[in-house]
């Protein structure tokens, strides 16, 4: 199988392990995810845990698949999304022990940036690793990645606050009833649309600097600052 | 760091994420591993999850390490990990979902071979493949990896049966109360004793056709064979 697939795989094996894990009653406590019962609802609880469990591993095993097939970039495709893996978790521990607790703006970025932006930044960075990019296009790529990661989480924020559950797939309204740490909560909802569009301009300017055609990166940091859901 | 070393510490890690969650209420739902509180008794549930997936993450993290040394070898354990730790979430399904159920000893088999035996084996196997054992001795390795997986599931049961708490250093008769398929639930006592006492003999048989020193390999037999704890 083709690398870029296979990484693309375990990225989203690694994302909805995530997901599976975040609802449970222990975590988020959510039993409603993209528009249907979330997975420890449907079946139960062992099976949730169980579940994601095995997602992690089976995403590790995808990209070391085909043996004898680049193996340098296997392997650093893999230290990369433990890193990130393991970023997440410590994004989303942080996340829990700042519930109730009053957060300056730089600790709810750095919450942020690990729970959601470490994968994110993988993703983006993996890509163009697979593509052969050089050391210029890596560098403006991670920094892309980054503003896309912390953006994906203030329109999430934002979208909590302003949309209703059935247009998210997803419960409306529950970060400030388990009082989250969230950029409305900390800045205000006008203050939180003003840094979405500072953080998609950091963005934006970042593509500009690569030397192949990145429409569809621009794109997509535009359908996250517009999103609806 | 040494591969050995970063391999053995991967291996250790999955353990003590697989020991984590299974200890979870939603799991076996235990209050004492290795004579001290479950990782969700002394912190909490959600502290016990993410301590397991963080703990996965960074096994494969771990062995993917040091970029450009032994990529190849590197590669082919993580493909070995990621497999024996989707066995080992398989075996661990198969074993709730077993619960209060009469199952046939090939199906107590099959579980165990997947809930314990895959670790055990991938560990027996993994030391083999880092100091370059020819295939022979590999397949040799794999059959003495298999009867010990066995081995050490056979012998558990039987202490959960016969010994204390205080003695196993977490909860003892436990397998019963929950109505866990178990090698003396179907087979008796006597029946699993002399089970153990095959098995045993079929994982020293392997070891002969070894080329190389085992003594320590046919000590760890003895000893998980006589163990009481």
């Amino acid at each position: 199988m083709d690398l870029l697939i296979q990484t693309a795989a375990a990225v989203e094996m690694i994302h909805t392990y995530s997901l599976i894990h975040d609802d449970l009653p222990s975590m988020d406590d959510d039993d409603l995810r993209r528009g249907r019962e979330t997975c420890h609802r449907k079946f139960d609880e062992s099976t949730a845990i169980l579940a994601g469990d095995a997602l992690q591993a089976k995403a590790f095993q995808t990209i070391a698949g085909d043996l004898g097939l680049d193996e340098s970039l296997r392997l650093k495709l893999i230290a990369g999304l433990g890193h990130a893996a393991s970023r997440m978790v410590t994004g989303q521990q942080l996340d829990l022990e700042a519930e109730g607790k009053e957060l300056a703006i730089d600790e709810v970025k750095n919450i942020h940036a690990n729970k959601t932006g470490a994968l994110i930044e993988f993703s983006v960075s993996a890509g163009a690793m697979i593509g052969h990019a050089d050391q210029n296009e890596l560098d403006a790529i991670e920094r892309y990645g980054q503003s896309l990661g912390l953006l994906f989480q203030i329109t999430d924020d934002l979208l909590d606050v302003t949309e209703t559950s059935e247009s998210l797939g997803k419960t409306a309204g529950k970060d400030a009833r388990s009082e989250k740490a969230t950029y409305p909560s900390v800045i205000g909802v006008e203050g939180t649309k003003n840094l979405a569009d500072a953080v998609h301009e950091t963005a934006v300017a970042a593509l500009r600097e690569l030397d192949h055609p990145h429409q569809i990166l621009t794109q997509i940091a535009e359908f996250i600052r517009n999103r609806q859901s």
